[in-house]
């Protein structure tokens, strides 16, 4: 994939990880960028999220972001904090910039070993050297636990272009778990603008997704603009959430040990919140997920979890269809079982629930819980 | 286990499950029962639930109580509604009670198929004629995928006594999961005395427990008191929480598939909310149960679900301890992992939390997450 004019992109293998697979990557722009940041609720934040929200208060532009995976140097006391300032000090150093705080860094991995920046340091003037327009080992080399890289590009009218890539896999959850996210895009938008509409975009796909409910210190959904090409403000939002819902879908499509795509589809909500909620809620479910697993038309766990979520106005005409089955009505719906088991033996299977309570909307993306799974997270560091 | 004074219970096989095992229960007292109430928060209540709601609102003694497995009774429209009658009234007529209203109802098992309300109408009589002193083969009918029964009995010092039977093991979270517990004394309280103390013992036991983050429509514990022996309140309620508690745990060690109990223990907590809520976090964390299962002593998760809980307050000076192993203070600690990795090869893993905040204590029970369980819960129904 290209990324969009007045933006360049390397990866590089410093040795963080242990598998000798890639392990940083690079964004750069000659321009000063306007960007907008969303990042986890997490109590426990990493040195690279606080020290990014930071510079984010401030209201300048940035001209670069380095991202490690491996380490997720969090939890490590005040030697974090100087280890990411060092990171992002041979980043600004390595790229001329004006400023460190031109520089943002972004962070994946293990909790509590320390970040080994000297690996960092000495690879950084060689991913300099190596930037261009190619976004293709920037996706690999930000990937931990994931099986496969994540991006998607959408084109506007005009041929200004929106790029997104993503990570995670594991710890994910609503609310910025282990993931991050960054789009490249070359419209030209306010800053205004930009910080305005992230927070919408990200509620809507980032946030919907679960994998396993539990949340990460380092979490960053990133947008950056060159603005170099003129574009329609809502064509431009339009393509914004298409490219980060379908990267939040191939989050949860690549979720540690998945075999199936959940897709929730929550409509009759008495607004947004509650319609999201919903579909959160079900697609967040452990019961859900191995029922899936288990191709078991179980949509009393399903109901349950909409129960859960407090998103409970009208159960008499609430309604449950299953791969387009209805299952549910306010009371059970005959269906044919093994058919309908049959059915659920896909690649991605469709939850869809009416609220029965207004007009809102809400998607929300799962996976199954499997065994491999548990596989992965017993056995991750030892 | 023997009843407490002026109770009779009893236990049958209906046939409402499939395997053969017996799934009917009955509570009886002579004596109008003071009684207390809790149970699920979920929106999706099972008729049992809102049925015995309403009685508990009118203040009205009770004098039985009948418990079915391998039926929930729950998503079942208005045909659950009058199958739950059916059940409480076959339990009045069978008991020759004043009232219909006399008898509560508990269902658990599958959601969504009609209660057999024929076979249990037949077995209550039968029932009735059984009705004696013993509680074991009552605490075996109640059970679904638990493995084993749950009854925890105390004595206080004039002779009344404390008997507590529950059920539990999947869809077990906190804030009353699948889980039915029910608790029985001869000690003379005031109901008034009864509903006060309920709600705090409820709070600090039951709502403690995690097994998968699910939560049920047929969650209740239910306090009796036939007011037949003279007790001080202060040692009844000690003497309740401890049964509470030891229930609490029981359910969390019999969680769907576990191999080992996770008991968490928070201090240093600004008040018992923190501390119950981050105890409750670190608990229900399908990272921190897989960790475990790893025998993998990963207290970055233990940290993150500390921050995902919000109970944050004082980073620097936060301490975890594993198996009584420091492992992080503000920063990470040395410590030999091969040593702690086998100290965590144990039927229970004690996680210790000092949120360095303040006095307030909580604890937290919960358990493994394993292969075994994706297997349960995929294989359920089908």
């Amino acid at each position: 994939m290209k990324m969009p004019v007045g933006f360049e992109i390397a990866a590089a293998t410093a040795g963080i990880k242990s598998s000798g697979r890639s392990d940083l990557g690079l964004i750069y722009s000659p321009f000063p960028l306007a960007w907008a940041m969303a990042s986890t609720e997490n109590l426990i934040k990493a040195p690279c999220v606080s020290r990014n929200r930071a510079r984010y208060a401030t209201g300048q532009p940035i001209q670069a972001l380095a991202v490690n995976s491996g380490n997720a140097n969090a939890g490590n006391g005040d030697q974090g904090i100087w280890d990411n300032e060092d990171f992002a000090g041979a980043v600004a150093a390595g790229l001329a910039l004006p400023k460190v705080q031109d520089a943002l860094t972004a962070s994946t991995g293990v909790i509590g070993k320390r970040l080994p920046i000297e690996l960092i340091r000495e690879q950084i003037p060689d991913l300099a050297q190596q930037l261009g327009p190619d976004t293709n080992t920037f996706a690999e080399a930000i990937l931990t636990t994931d099986t496969r890289p994540k991006q998607v590009a959408a084109t506007l009218r005009n041929g200004a272009r929106v790029v997104g890539i993503a990570k995670g896999s594991g710890m994910i959850h609503p609310n910025m778990a282990t993931m991050l996210a960054f789009v490249m895009t070359d419209a030209s938008l306010s800053q205004e603008n930009l910080r305005r509409l992230w927070p919408r975009i990200v509620r809507r796909s980032f946030n919907q997704v679960s994998v396993d409910g539990d949340t990460s210190p380092n979490d960053m959904a990133l947008l950056f603009a060159s603005r170099q090409l003129n574009a329609d403000p809502m064509e431009f939002a339009e393509a914004l959430e298409a490219v980060c819902q379908k990267l939040a879908q191939k989050i949860a499509q690549d979720g540690e040990g998945a075999t199936t795509l959940i897709t929730v589809r929550v409509g009759g909500g008495r607004d947004e919140d509650q319609a999201l909620a919903a579909a959160r809620s079900i697609a967040a479910s452990n019961l859900v997920k191995t029922a899936i697993h288990g191709r078991d038309p179980n949509w009393g766990r399903i109901l349950t979890a909409v129960g859960a979520s407090g998103a409970v106005s009208d159960l008499a005409n609430l309604q449950i269809r299953l791969q387009g089955q209805a299952v549910y009505k306010g009371k059970p719906l005959p269906f044919k079982e093994v058919m309908l088991s049959e059915m659920l033996n896909a690649s991605e299977v469709v939850i869809e629930v009416d609220l029965a309570a207004g007009e809102a909307t809400g998607i929300a993306w799962g996976c199954d819980l499997t065994a491999e799974y548990v596989k992965i997270n017993a056995d991750y560091r030892t």
